[in-house]
């Protein structure tokens, strides 16, 4: 079907890849110049310098899926839209926003009668090959005129084998790789929590390698000292292990070609998402020990200055005489 | 090849018939005789009533597995094989036990010449089919004995896609689905660290869940509220999410058939591995926030008199005047 | 000096107390006629049926203090007052609000040259004999206006022995027990932080206990197990102990007329302040490892559905073939 | 009373110079000849040069007390001891043993008829002044024998206001500042955790003081960022409000003289009972979710190498190409 598409950058120009490959027309948008004419000419579709001649090329009831920066651009891009769509528009912001945020956006857009559609967007760079999870909240109307375009981006029922306890029924919700959430944000919502889950199972991971490294630490007692290969060890649980997963199969790919890791960062970045599941685990009044240990502790990797910590020396020093002077003290 | 394998439970039975399938030839050995002279029967082998019958049966040098529960069965079996098997054999213990007392008794078993071989197995019930993940800890000599047997349990490396940073390589160590991780005791404590793994994973993820459960609780406000169907949330995140893994599919299979898990316990076990792999973090000075919390979290489950709670409502009580008093108070 | 004083419950009315006792003359007013009257009648003031007849009965520049519930009650009342009072008044909001809501709520003000001062308030029930700690934000003319009252307030110098390295030097900011913390929100922000400070420090003393009292598990080697009296550990620990403390006092009160403390609720209830200051500390990267467990801590105690137990029970069953039934199943 | 006293260090000493100036006579002995002859002379008392002479001058029935490092000093003195002893005497461990070793040595001195005590000693440098809370396991026998002793080591009842439930009533076990706490170990038990309540409040004191350092955090927004005065909060609240507490005046003190704790360490140390009160927790099957954050929070203070968190930059590179590089890959 014919689709606008705003925003080409990593995760955005994969996708357009993916509907054109599969015979959806997209009309491009990016606000860089060359990386929108570029794509334009490796699908074969026409780009636009604007927003404006974007919509204006599609017919109405028109269908534009945004993918861009959660946040200001994304505010700027849909207030832009807003004010050029005109009822019976669907505009699918595939980002990730917060879902607050998105439900706000589709209430403001309701009013005019366009239908927004809150969707989160799982699979990363590997998504042009695997199809992405997607996650979708929004009126049932605006999902159904969209899902021959969720079909494409979608890995489909075949992805995977299918759940036994649903085997030889019909496709459930799901199954075919994206899912009708529920009403507005609830996309967001589900991918939000899906990030979060995220962080608890990398940090899993990793406290269980950084043991694996640590292993051979002086004060374990020798004959209980291991030096351990992690590459090997992450290859051996890829088959047949309780703990394999695709975060799994990545590690093993990392650890194969730099088994130290040396060449990444100790210091972790996070974003919105991570840290928006905690703050709704609060307002939910509902405990995420795990979740939350992980969040502080990318927070943790990347503190410098650590007052805490030498409030915890202070107090030691202070107390017991103990000497938690700073060598630059 | 020829092995005596003693131990036929959940975990052990699917391991004979593993093996015999592929034509090795297992003599049998259970506590219980039915279960040994039912297996027997069914791969059609020969079953003994004693170890020592066993162990008789066997041309040295043996090999012998066991596959018993952790503690004082394992210990029991091994001193017995210790004084039943002679220099040049191995034993290999499949279960779960503490990675120290396994060096401990390689130690001890070495001294009679006996090559002892711990075994971290993953897999459960699936394993019949799936194949084992096999992590090893002893002597090479002893590992290089029983290689066959390894690559009949173990999944192979068919078993999952290359990882790319391999690809078109040689089969490097662990692709088989068996690793020789190091001296004695290192397959226990690989297997160990890889249940603290997986308590973490598993804790991240019901969490999350538990979050979808509560998105609808009244404290949220309204237009952020969301009924959510986690069944079909799981199958969705299947295919193409980053949090794809065999626990996530087994969750979706559970919630596939009881999707309020009501027929499931609130009270959720721990065994000895997820409790050691904290105890491996103290000793080894290494930080694993998530992997203890996870744990703490099955221990919080389990809870009844709950002084600890009582004693916050206690204080609550004293110093603001809350009414933080029992209903049966 | 003169004051309007809003709020008579059981902070608002102890404070009013302290202030009459002192000399201050407090115009008070509460929802609640029977209160009010009761009040006015013991200190011997006036008390007024409404806001308005308050105000009007204050001599301008007017300073009026609010004891009142935080969120819609505080905004209610902080509207009207917005109304009635003049340029030059003080309002001083001394309940429990979120700091970025006090912000908001003095720009709001300042518009109309009113001068808003936040000021967090801690001493509980005892406040009236021990004098309460004051954490203040707004203007300096706005709190140079107050002082007399802080001062009353206050516990002053000598409630504790001065800090060693102060001692001798001139009296420092904060020793009087009230401290001008700096701009508007910031008496709210550092009293939100002392809360979650109080909510680990709670939680620790908790853990502690829990320990005593389970320290005759039946799985710890019987030598090894002990039966201890936690009232009499909660006393020796009062005296020359590293964790001597306010809550352990009030600890040590509870245990010694309870030692089970099984008239106290193993249902712990929570406030704003100790969700708003994780919340805090993930708009501020700051990790928050110890007071972000000690919240979820509080959610566990109240969970009743717990789905999050139930799925790991339930993954336990579908890869081990772990009996995890419910007994409800 | 006559007593021998082993162990002349930060503690030891000062614990010498309380017993002497309150009449009782100590023996005692340290490795170091110049500490052990100088403490003599300044209290004016007898030092000798080894164990056999010290013990050699003590009447029968002999008490002797321990103040040396825990692990295998204490294990040397005490086989030593338990040569030298004689059944009827008493030897008080008042370090910080593992309260499993101490019930292990009290067993194997009691075959002799020697009688052990196991002490825990909580003070640090201040105790000489303030006197120390000692919990202490043992038998009744032991524990009548040393009275004395315990009264003047200890604060005494009126080091602090009595617990208002016990106000007027007898004095109860524990407001000396000495507990009976129970059979062997049991001293040595509850020691190790008051310092993992120890190491809870700490790190959350260390965290809240942490967020008021970042409160200034630019991703804050502006009217919410504040530049706070963390000497003058930690003064403060030591006037009447919940978190007033021993560890906020140590706090309270090096802010003063170092508001920016500088001079002390980003690393911080711990020592066995912090972690052994984990191993506790895992025994007893009890959660503790903050003693376990507060121990790791010091683990990762001084991890180096990381790899967990390269392992984190190395996943979130592969899934989603995030720039997770090293600076120095």
């Amino acid at each position: 079907m014919e689709l606008g598409f705003i925003g080409l950058g990593r995760m955005g120009g994969n996708m357009v890849r993916r509907l054109s490959k599969a015979g959806h027309q997209c009309h491009v948008h990016s606000a860089n110049q060359t990386t929108r004419e570029a794509l334009a000419k490796e699908v074969g579709t026409v780009s636009y310098a604007d927003i404006g001649s974007l919509v204006a090329a599609l017919a109405a009831p028109r269908v534009v899926w945004l993918m861009v920066p959660a946040g200001e651009v994304t505010e700027q891009v849909l207030t832009e839209l807003g004010q050029l769509c005109t009822s019976g528009d669907v505009i699918i912001d595939g980002g990730n926003s917060h879902f607050k945020e998105s439900v706000a956006r589709a209430q403001m857009l309701a009013a005019k009668g366009i239908l927004m559609v809150d969707c989160g967007t799982s699979g990363g760079v590997f998504g042009l090959a695997r199809g992405y999870s997607l996650m979708l909240g929004g009126a049932n109307e605006a999902i159904g005129r969209i899902v021959p375009i969720l079909d494409t981006l979608a890995p489909g029922i075949d992805a995977a084998a299918r759940t036994p306890a649903r085997d030889g029924g019909p496709q459930a919700p799901g199954e075919a790789g994206w899912l009708h959430c529920g009403k507005p944000g609830s996309g967001h919502y589900v991918k939000m929590i899906h990030n979060g889950i995220e962080y608890g199972m990398m940090q899993a991971m990793a406290e269980g390698f950084a043991l694996f490294a640590s292993a051979g630490h002086a004060v374990v007692e020798e004959d209980c000292r291991y030096d351990l290969d992690l590459a090997a060890i992450a290859e051996v649980w890829r088959r047949g292990s309780v703990v394999s997963s695709w975060l799994l199969d990545l590690g093993a790919d990392a650890l194969a070609s730099n088994p130290t890791l040396d060449q990444y960062s100790t210091e972790v970045a996070d974003s919105g998402e991570g840290r928006w599941t905690i703050e709704a685990a609060i307002d939910q009044r509902t405990s995420a020990q795990v979740l939350a240990a992980a969040l502080f502790a990318r927070f943790s990797s990347r503190e410098k200055n650590e007052l805490g910590n030498r409030f915890l020396s202070a107090l030691r020093n202070k107390f017991g005489g103990h000497p938690s002077l700073s060598s630059k003290g």
